[in-house]
């Protein structure tokens, strides 16, 4: 179809339950590929390098921010995490669709460089189920929690500036919400002027 | 959600498929009413009036152009065919989502007035097809269908306008995408600011 790949980046706070709906999305869609972030964070069990993230060290991570190769990054305790810029023009050059996972900062700063992408948020169907979700995570303490909720008012300040919003009241349902977008955004006629120009001169 | 309304539009060529894909796309999506349009040309064998056209004379249909009822209109072939933007707005202003089935130049005045509206454009997989498809209409003869081939040029001319353009080489995919492009829509963030600001505020 049309040349060039599209991004499509999915935020959302923590406990929107964004991890589930990208494996899942990632499975139903075969010809988008997930966007392997950098991290410098150390793996947490059963995480793969170079599949759930690339984990690298600080000197490496800031040896490309030095070069210009990351299209985003960010610190969130203490770790860094980011995008390679190299890694995202090169799939989309070659016509490779890529789905990203990122927080708020950095779909910003994705935003700015890639003004045609696509942008969706997710929202937990409450602010107490969000809350309760966090509490449920074993592997946090309240001071934890606490820090999280704070993270999530900031980041729902930015949730106006995404092209979509998706609620995670069903599971389901926000699935193939979030596929439905990727259909229509590969629909969008900016991207087959190419074929309505063939079929014109058919 | 969202307060009002929005319309979704699809336009194609003649032969592209657009009444069956209108119609399997109204079954599934029990939430879309179809806008009846309006017209001056006699009822062909099976349809309804109300439910296929509003067929109304053509006194009838001046008055209410006169009356600045009309939302589009469009002589073809010697008929009158239109959308009544009274119905229109009142159906909106309910939190209806509208379907409508116009042709170029109705979608071209639609959009001036509803510019956050959807418009798909439906292509048939090649100008070939199309010719065999219109050909094989036993209600045509071979003037009418040369007559439509010229339309079809035009209306080509006019599909880079249309906010999306689906390619019907294959009915469950044009339909599954169509009914994307109506979900992905919905789910614009634009159409979701008032539950944003709920959420915020909780």
């Amino acid at each position: 179809m049309s040349g060039e790949g599209q991004i499509f980046v999915l935020s959302g706070p923590p406990g929107a339950g964004k991890s589930t709906i990208a494996t899942r999305v990632l499975q139903d869609m075969p010809d988008l590929a997930y966007s392997v972030s950098l991290t410098t964070r150390q793996p947490r069990p059963g995480e793969q390098d170079g599949v759930d993230y690339h984990f690298v060290s600080r000197e490496d991570f800031q040896a490309r921010i030095t070069a210009g190769e990351m299209a985003e990054y960010e610190e969130i305790f203490g770790n860094l995490y980011g995008t390679s810029e190299k890694i995202v023009r090169r799939a989309l050059g070659q016509g490779q669709d890529l789905f990203l996972d990122t927080d708020v900062n950095g779909a910003e700063q994705l935003q700015k460089r890639f003004p045609d992408g696509v942008f969706i948020f997710l929202l937990p169907p409450s602010r107490k189920v969000l809350e309760d979700r966090l509490r449920g995570r074993a592997t946090e303490d309240e001071s934890q929690v606490r820090q999280r909720l704070e993270r999530v008012r900031y980041e729902l300040t930015k949730a106006k500036n995404y092209t979509h919003l998706v609620v995670n009241d069903n599971l389901e349902k926000a699935v193939a919400e979030v596929e439905a977008i990727i259909t229509a955004s590969r629909r969008r006629t900016q991207r087959h002027l190419k074929l309505l120009e063939e079929f014109q001169a058919s």
